[in-house]
Order: C-alpha cells, then sequence, then structure tokens
C-alpha cells in the first residue's frame, strides 16, 4: 500500500508549466479511481448478480443522476460488457438478454446534449427518464441494475430518501420497488466517520479554498458557488448499515473505499491532502462541470493549501468515497 | 352527412376581424378532428385490446414522432384513461397496471421542452426516447401500444419501413418485433386515391398557396419552407393494405377516414376545399408548429384560393387522412 502511495505522489505532478496539465501526464489518479470502481462493479456483477435466476429478455438498467455524459456513457458502457461477460461465463451466450438503459436526471437537466452525445456504436436501447429519484421513476419491478454515481444535484437526501423507512418521503420513493428481486443497486458516495452528523460539513477552512479554486478556475460561476452550500447528506459506514438494515428489502453486498489514499493514517502533508481531496471529489467535478479543468483546480489548490495543512488538522478519513452494493431481497 | 358538413361550413368563420379568430370560436374542426380520433382509439381499445390475454403488470405506450406536446400529452393521458377504462368495463380494477410512456422523435427534437412541460398529474412513468423509427427503438416483444399521429418529420418514410418487407431498411426497422403480440399500432396518417404513386405531390398550385401563407402568417420560415418539398410517401388505401399483408405480422382492424369533408363529391368551392385541406393537415401544423396560428392560416389560404376552385379542379378526395388501427399477430 505504502508503495502504491509513494508511486502515486511521485506521478502526480502538482508543480510545473502548463504543459504538465495534459491529460496524458496527470490521470493517473483519475485512472486509479476509474479502474478501481469498474473492477468492483465487474466483481459485483460476476458474483452478485444471478442471471439465471433473474431469466429476462431485457435487462433493464437505470444511472440515477446520470448527469449529461461522457462519463455515463463509459460507466453504463461497463455495466453492460460485464453483464454479457457473466453470461458468457456461464455458458449462456444465445441467452445474452437486450439491453435498455434509463438515463435519468431532474427534468432541468440538459437531455438534449445527452441525447446528441449518445454513442452511435451503444448495443442498447436509450431512454431519457426526467425527474427526482426521491420519487418513483419506473414502474415495479421493471429495473434489473440501478446504478448512481457522485450524483451532485442528489447527494443532500438521496441516502436517506432509498433507504430509510422513517424518512417523510420514503413512501413516495418507494425505489426498493422498482427493482427486480434478486437486482443489484451500486452507488458510488460520500460517506463519513462513524460517530458523525450525516449533514456535517467539510472542514470549513479547506471547503472555502476549494470554493474559491472553483471559482477563480472558472470552472463555477459565484452562483453556482452558492448552491456548493446545501448541506450533503454522508452517512458514515454505521448509519448506512443501519438504514439499509431498517429498510429491510436489502441485502448489503459490498461497502468499500473506492481511493486507497483514504487509507493514509492523519494529518496529511498538504500534498497528500490535495491528492486525497481530489480522489474524493474530482469525479464528481468532472462529471457536472469541465473535465479538463480538474487538474488545474487540484494545482490552485495545492498551492492555496501547502502550508496549511497542519493548522487544519486535516484528517484523510474525514470524507471517504465508498463503492456500494445492495441487493434487493 | 350534409347536414353536419352544412353546420361546420357555417360554423367556421373565414371572414371577420382578428377577435373571431379566438380559439372557442374557431374550434369547430378541431373539436370534431379531435373528437373523431379519439373515438375511434377508445372503439380500438375496447375492441381490439385483449387486456386479459395481455396480462401484463406494466402496460408500455409508444407515441413514434411525438414532437414537444402538448398534443402529444393529451392523446397519450386519452389512451391510458381508454385502457384504464377496459379493465374497469371487465371488471378487472384490481388489474389495472402501471404505465409507461415512451415519447420517440428523432435526437433533434427538443425533449428539455417536451420535459419540462409533462403533466404533473399524470398516470404514467415518462420516459424519452430519441432516434429514428427507421431504426429499432424498443427492445423486443416490449411495447403494448403503439402510436403515431401526424408525424411530420417522418412521413417522407414511415409506412413503408414500418409495412414493407422489400424497404431497404426494414431489416432494420423490424418494427413488429417491438410490439407484443396482441399489441396494438395506430396511425393517423395522410392517404392517396387508389391508383396513385405514394410520392405523388399535393396540387401544386394550392401546394405553393399554402407553403406562401405558412410564411406569410410567419408559421414557417423561408428554411423550414424548404423542407416540405420533401416527397410525402402516402399510400393508397390499396397500397396499404398490400404492405400489411407482405409483411404478415399484422392484421388489419381498422382503416377510416378521420375527416368528414372527405366524403364530399368534387369539384368543390373554395370554402370547402379549405375546409378540406384545414382538416387534413390542420394537427400537423398545430402539433408541428404554433397551434394559435391555425385560424389565421386558414383565414389567408381562403381568401387566396376562393376565386380559383373551379381553375383547380380540387378534387377532396385528393388527399385523405384515416385512421389506421393494426394488430401484431
Amino acid at each position: 500500500m505504502s508503495n502504491n502511495t509513494a508511486t502515486m505522489q511521485e506521478s502526480f505532478p502538482m508543480t510545473g508549466g502548463d504543459g504538465s496539465y495534459s491529460y496524458a501526464n496527470n490521470s493517473y489518479f483519475q485512472r486509479q479511481c476509474a479502474n478501481a470502481s469498474k473492477s468492483m462493479i465487474e466483481e459485483a456483477i460476476a458474483e452478485k448478480l444471478d442471471v439465471q435466476a433473474l431469466s429476462t429478455k431485457t435487462f433493464c438498467l437505470a444511472d440515477l443522476g446520470c448527469s449529461v455524459g461522457p462519463n455515463t456513457f463509459v460507466d453504463i458502457q461497463h455495466i453492460v460488457g460485464a453483464v454479457e461477460r457473466r453470461y458468457l461465463a456461464l455458458g449462456l451466450k444465445s441467452h445474452i438478454p437486450e439491453f435498455q438503459v434509463f438515463f435519468n436526471d431532474h427534468a432541468a437537466n440538459d437531455f438534449n446534449t445527452l441525447f446528441a452525445s449518445l454513442p452511435t456504436e451503444r448495443r442498447y436501447f436509450a431512454c431519457g427518464v426526467p425527474g427526482s429519484f426521491h420519487g418513483r421513476l419506473f414502474p415495479e419491478s421493471s429495473i434489473h441494475f440501478m446504478y448512481s454515481s457522485n450524483a451532485l444535484h442528489w447527494l443532500s437526501r438521496m441516502p436517506d430518501e432509498i433507504l430509510d423507512k422513517n424518512s417523510p418521503l420514503h413512501g413516495t420513493r418507494e425505489g426498493a420497488k422498482e427493482l427486480v428481486v434478486g437486482g443489484i443497486m451500486v452507488l458510488i458516495m460520500s460517506t463519513l466517520p462513524d460517530g458523525t452528523s450525516p449533514y456535517r460539513s467539510p472542514p470549513r477552512a479547506s471547503y472555502d479554498i476549494l470554493e474559491s479554486c472553483l471559482m477563480e478556475t472558472g470552472i463555477i460561476s459565484e452562483a453556482q458557488a452558492d448552491s456548493f452550500n446545501h448541506p450533503l447528506y454522508r452517512p458514515s459506514l454505521e448509519q448506512l448499515t443501519a438504514l439499509v438494515e431498517r429498510n429491510g428489502c436489502f441485502s448489503i453486498e459490498r461497502m468499500e473505499l473506492t481511493n486507497p489514499a483514504s487509507k493514509l493514517d492523519g494529518p496529511m502533508s498538504g500534498h497528500a491532502y490535495t491528492m486525497h481531496v481530489r480522489a474524493t471529489i474530482e469525479g464528481l467535478v468532472a462529471k457536472h462541470f469541465r473535465s479538463e479543468s480538474v487538474d488545474q483546480l487540484f494545482h490552485l489548490f495545492f498551492k492555496k493549501i501547502e502550508n496549511m495543512s497542519r493548522q487544519l488538522e486535516l484528517d484523510p478519513k474525514e470524507e471517504i468515497q465508498r463503492f456500494v452494493v445492495l441487493k434487493r431481497k
């Protein structure tokens, strides 16, 4: 682990000219995070999805909070491929179903852009589904695989709506109803340490620095920055487990870190902390804003934070992105 | 019939001040056409749709070439209501399924506007499906009711793609595959008299007048007018019947006129011809452009054509809008 961490630090050029901001030179973390999630999705499908029991001619997938792409297309293509590989591994090539993918986001999402950029060579039928995933979006028992990754606009309420029977919105959400029995839900989301309020904000100082960096790099406007003040709902593992158990419709198949940097002990150097924050939120930034700005953003963040890390008492376990696999009982 | 026609003529004020262009004063034809289609849809569902044989928990509807609304919402709500009434009539209230509606149009359609104007009180789950209905849009056997009304952008090729096995695009279309066995397809489309080429243009003189009226009223721009030069595919009843029979997947349940004016014998007066053209294309104009311009458009059309009708040898049977019901064998 420590070797890997050292490698990551070396290959993450926080200083240097503009030329070194190229994706080719700076995508180690992106690849690491993407690869970590990809492997975990592959494993979830290979180990947890009983395609023989599902016995369906049409396999339905939903991406909740898909935004406008291209990330959703990459993720969906990977999921479709993993399901196909599962059939092949079982010698069921002739039973490979057709795929229907439901791209969901709120009605104000730019579906025109999403539809215009759909991959032409896709092996699935594509639909856009407008609406909040706090309400019902799909008919009962109609989805086989539900996916949500870095759903910026929804983090504020998502986990309790999906999982908490005591939530005031649970009656309308009933998300579990939409999954077939044996269906899989994969959530990639931020979590906090046990004993923390799920509405707790990130450390104020580093949060303010990040916000100012987002504005200085032009990634977000001042108006958009205001929306960053909305409380995030980030449960601890303990809370998440309790919510799932109270809901009663799911078994917890997996809950894992997606960013190895989180396994470090704190306090961290400014360099390590920058990497940690990057690993936690760059998926979110790249998905909802301009992904080419990510390197510039974290270069600026590092410059601002490098002399402050001791004072901030930065704890790498503070924000942790988790990969959660639930299975519909 | 002649009494009805007289009533229509009287209640269609072709002259008069702007005040008389209000929808309330001018919607007789619109209501007549809409009501005629509504009754025929109700009958098709009551008489041709065997909901007990379908035995589904989710009833899937598709509107091919839906444009941006609001017409599609009115039509879909009516279809959903008619299916519900069918269950109630059979004493199957507890078996009424959930409804999932697929709004289809080409990817350049403004789905953002469509989604923003979805009725909030709808009793169905809504999806947008981008793409040409010349290719596959849905998984095999996944749609119970397929609907297409005045699909402007598609008329040029639609019927042969859907129905003609010899069409070069039939291999990819395979629309019949998307319907479940026992599923219903309702098409509202223009047809021509038997013995006419399906690519025959409308009479040149009246066509030019209509085009100039569309531009003068600002309903379409010059650029949009150019697209009116694309050949329409309008088969005769004879051709349509032959295509369906060659396809072999459908039984023809109904093929009827939707506009009573077409039953007149020609040649017609300018007044009667204007009404006839209006009945034929106003659904199309109102759906794809601004519906409030329809009265203005036909007032202008009437003024231009009233002294020319004899010279044009206008034949009311020339263009006939038909209501077609096919059932998947």
